[in-house]
């Protein structure tokens, strides 16, 4: 019969960048017991992103970085939401380009990703913060 | 024992623009009665999104109205499906760029949100529109 | 009583473009006999994507295309993971951009996608590649 579990997890960050919690999750989906069934995340903030990206060369998340500092670059003049300082409007911009839940399925009590695929809290402040991330597991 | 429920919602717009729906969704997910489960919302349109966004100063929507305009401007001579309006292949890069669905767990008979997030409907096209939300929910 | 099924999809790409897989999905859909449900997908690579888009005018995808060669152009010189070749990182950009997983409910036994939407994987690589999707179909 099937079950649910849920977890909420928090995740400090030192400011901009990419935070690996693949193995946090992993380690939550196996201890569920769960055999089959669905992974569901959902990060609970508004200027950070859950992204599934490249496990191996650190220097896709950098290139990525990169990119997205290009297209959404601080201190843009576009912005007039400028109170919470140059980084918090492209912060929002970058959360609405990627995504803030993931859902993965669940296959032998594990998350069916790729071999590549790492899940990343991608932290979009210069500012370090807490991100909470709600994780929904359903199956049985 | 975990059961299901689907709503379908319809939401009219006025044109471009952000329509929250938070309100709406949270009362079917109170109604469900479930204490815990898992919300999805899937946006049957091509030319609109489901946002997950900051929903204290409108400023930050404006904002990010501006990014969008600017970086996928209507009428970009780039484009060459064109027949139905100088908006819409815009609307749909948007689409692509951001959502149609999500997927929120439903802890102590609410969607998780952070406090700061609100669940939108984003109209990208410039003429008023219905949009439907297919709302399914699941829990016990 | 709710029950579910997990199948994995393997699609062959002729390289970059969309590939379309909503008639695959719906027969997997009404295989399983649910009548009221949810599909999630999961594509498990880095340098493709799931996009839900207008199935009418083929116009509109190769507008997408054209969108977003021009948004991340292959070669870029910002770029310094270039081992794998120049189209290798805008197609991490692009995934980054897009989605790698997909929530639709079922309702009356079929995906319950509007008129104009289908289900693309849109391969972002050169080169053709089989790319694997996880179907995860909850229901009863």
């Amino acid at each position: 019969m099937i079950q649910q579990h849920v977890h909420e997890l928090g995740f400090p960050t030192r400011g901009r960048g990419f935070y690996e919690i693949t193995d946090e999750v992993a380690r939550r989906v196996m201890d569920s017991g769960f055999g089959t069934g669905l992974a569901t995340l959902h990060l609970r903030h508004t200027s950070a992103s859950l992204l599934i990206q490249e496990n191996a060369d650190p220097e896709v998340r950098r290139d990525l970085e990169r990119f997205f500092s290009r297209l959404a670059p601080d201190g843009d003049a576009l912005f007039r939401h400028t109170i919470e300082g140059e980084d918090d409007m492209p912060a929002h911009v970058r959360t609405a380009l990627t995504a803030v839940n993931l859902s993965i399925p669940i296959v032998d009590s594990r998350m069916a990703l790729g071999t590549w695929q790492g899940i990343y809290v991608w932290e979009h402040r210069i500012q370090a913060h807490r991100r909470m991330v709600m994780l929904h597991l359903l199956g049985e």
